[in-house]
């Protein structure tokens, strides 16, 4: 029987993300893997994260084995709250409300059912984060990007854009950035350049949709102000995730932002998922408030700090005629642009062939553009695979532009 | 601000849970619930489901704490397929895969999305699955049900249906159908019934989505053999859940089909959550490979069974003269008839009042039909609550009849 002829016209819309593919491709054999987005758990404080988890079950065991509110536990949300205000002097306003999601990446796609009509224009980072387009696209909305410098989106560019939308009668739905250490750009956005968004928004009157997983990951200086911290309308969604400062495996990520747009995502939810997984809720709590994260953080962003610059070095050894990249303040990833119109994609058949992947660039373009570029994670390899696998991926490109 | 200007147009079409709502009410005071589905946990073996857990998380905790492949793990998917063979004597085919889900909610979502195309047809029963109502509606269908008398689903009328539309020219896309303790309507599918079905489904070239969470909840007999063990062409969408033989708290479900399905899903999944919990999927497994679930089947099954009957003799003590209601051979519910033109919701008020909830039977109806049904659960009250709710609720219906 062929089932293709009962498929909705929609899946059509649905595009397969290439870093799960080649994810796919890395856990089958032994590479060098620049290509995903992976924390590295080596410095991950085991034993007491597995004391704290033993001591939480036996007291929350047959709570956290039964059904929980949609919303999410409210002790999580809570000790969320408190992270975000230690962490990066994010406070609630009396608008504002949370919601537990399982992972950011349900939040993708809730908030992109609750906001877009097919039509509906929304502006984007060029180089974005792949996933958030996948999640987009089947709504079909008109994607406008920015263009990123060394300090990311360039808002000089995105006044002119938006004057000449409104020009057009043309309204903005939202903006969505990743403001800090950006994956991939590895850009940090400096607090003008925030505030000069927000100012965007309201004058032009639309959202701003903030994804802030790897504020955290900071090697110089501190977290930044998200934007959220300037919004006193409400009109800023702050997304964010324990996937990089805790487990992705653990599937927990929240949104705070105005009531109205948490009960939408809550009924979204509810036919989403029902809950987030109350057993990762319950970790997640204990996990928190006994600072095992704060823990983790303090023996990974050195870590990290190291292998970025194992990457730099590495890169200048290689690549300094070839291109140019990124030097990222904090987070998992540089962005490496070519200065042939190579299409990486050539690139990583000649590179998988040595052993070592990253991700082509193009499909972090709304526009497919940017075929010369590429993602490099540098926080999952260890520094002597960056080292050995920026030499293959050398020797990949002069096979290259030889042939 | 007002945020609501923002909402797409489809955020309309997503309905609020009666049940999610009342939870929420029965989460906040002492009430006698009816209402809700939840397990009962009191006789759950926990010190060995912890030891379990203890063991498993020495041995895998850095890969439960990692991401996943949005399939799910393979070894999870593997002891699920021993299980299935081994409950319910069902083998996948070799045109069937399997994926793992965020709990069975996420099938509903995920096939309603790669499934419908707005107007067309699908067929539920009636009663039917609140939350796969909701689940289906946002993508615009045109739903037809089918009753049910005190064998479930009645296939004859499904027929005569079918008959109707297809001389109308209009095609079907799913049948979406409970086919074991049904939830609300505590019916089960006789196995003659189920083949008529798949026949049904083959001469009239439509899907059967089997959902079927409560199988092995079996108080009399053994579980029955699902539609899709009848399914030799790949149109029957098996899915199922741990939440009731283990924990919802861990949200594992899984949907077996057919492979170019199971594809469509992963595709959709990726976007809506990444993955399912790994540490939930680690778990499972060793749960299930420990056989933790058949030790708490064998201990609440006898429970439920008794809390059943429990109920059974309480309707009769209580209800009698007032209606019928179906006598489930498993599973969490049974749904009462009113004989009176009552609207359940507003007996609900009475009742509220008393400290006793249920929740109303029209949401469980795709056209709000059933206004006089109520569904009751009885798996997680006690007893001694079952008896004096009964009562009270007999005495909020002489309160409302009287009014």
């Amino acid at each position: 029987m062929s089932f293709s002829r009962f498929f909705s016209d929609d899946l059509k819309l649905y595009r397969q993300s290439d870093v799960r593919e080649l994810l796919k491709v890395t856990e089958q054999k032994k590479v060098i893997s620049f290509g995903g987005g992976l924390p590295d758990f080596s410095m991950f404080p085991f034993k007491e994260a597995i004391e704290v988890l033993e001591e939480s079950l036996m007291i929350n065991f047959q709570r956290a084995m039964q059904y929980a509110p949609t919303k999410g536990i409210s002790q999580l949300i809570d000790v969320l709250k408190d992270l975000m205000k230690i962490e990066i002097g994010l406070d609630a306003r009396e608008y504002d409300d949370m919601i537990i999601l399982t992972g950011s990446q349900q939040g993708l796609d809730l908030a992109a059912r609750a906001l877009i009509n097919p039509g509906d224009i929304i502006i984007v980072e060029k180089p974005t984060y792949l996933a958030a387009l996948n999640s987009f696209k089947p709504r079909k909305p008109v994607i406008y990007g920015v263009s990123q410098d060394s300090d990311g989106l360039n808002t000089e560019e995105l006044e002119k854009l938006l004057r000449e939308l409104y020009s057009q009668g043309k309204k903005v739905k939202f903006l969505y950035t990743i403001p800090s250490n950006h994956n991939p750009a590895g850009t940090t956005l400096p607090e003008e350049r925030r505030k000069h968004i927000y100012e965007l928004a309201s004058k032009y009157d639309f959202l701003v949709f903030e994804d802030d997983p790897y504020n955290l990951i900071m090697f110089e200086g501190q977290p930044m102000k998200p934007i959220k911290s300037f919004d006193h309308e409400g009109r800023v969604i702050y997304m964010s995730t324990l996937s990089k400062i805790l487990s992705p495996g653990l599937r927990i990520g929240w949104i705070m932002a105005e009531k109205s747009f948490v009960e939408a995502i809550e009924l979204i939810k509810q036919v989403a998922d029902l809950h987030t997984s109350t057993l990762s809720q319950f970790i997640a709590i204990e996990w928190i408030k006994r600072k095992i994260y704060k823990e983790f953080l303090s023996r990974s962003v050195p870590l990290y700090r190291a292998k970025r610059d194992a990457m730099l070095s590495s890169l200048e050894e290689n690549f300094s005629n070839e291109g140019s990249w990124t030097r990222p303040k904090g987070g998992l990833f540089l962005m490496m642009y070519l200065n042939r119109k190579i299409d990486t994609k050539e690139l990583l058949k000649f590179s998988m062939k040595r052993g070592v992947v990253f991700v082509p660039g193009e499909s972090f373009f709304h526009d497919s553009s940017g075929k010369n570029t590429m993602r490099l994670n540098f926080s999952y390899p260890t520094e002597k695979e960056i080292s050995k696998g920026m030499r293959l991926l050398k020797e990949a490109y002069t096979e290259l532009i030889s042939a």
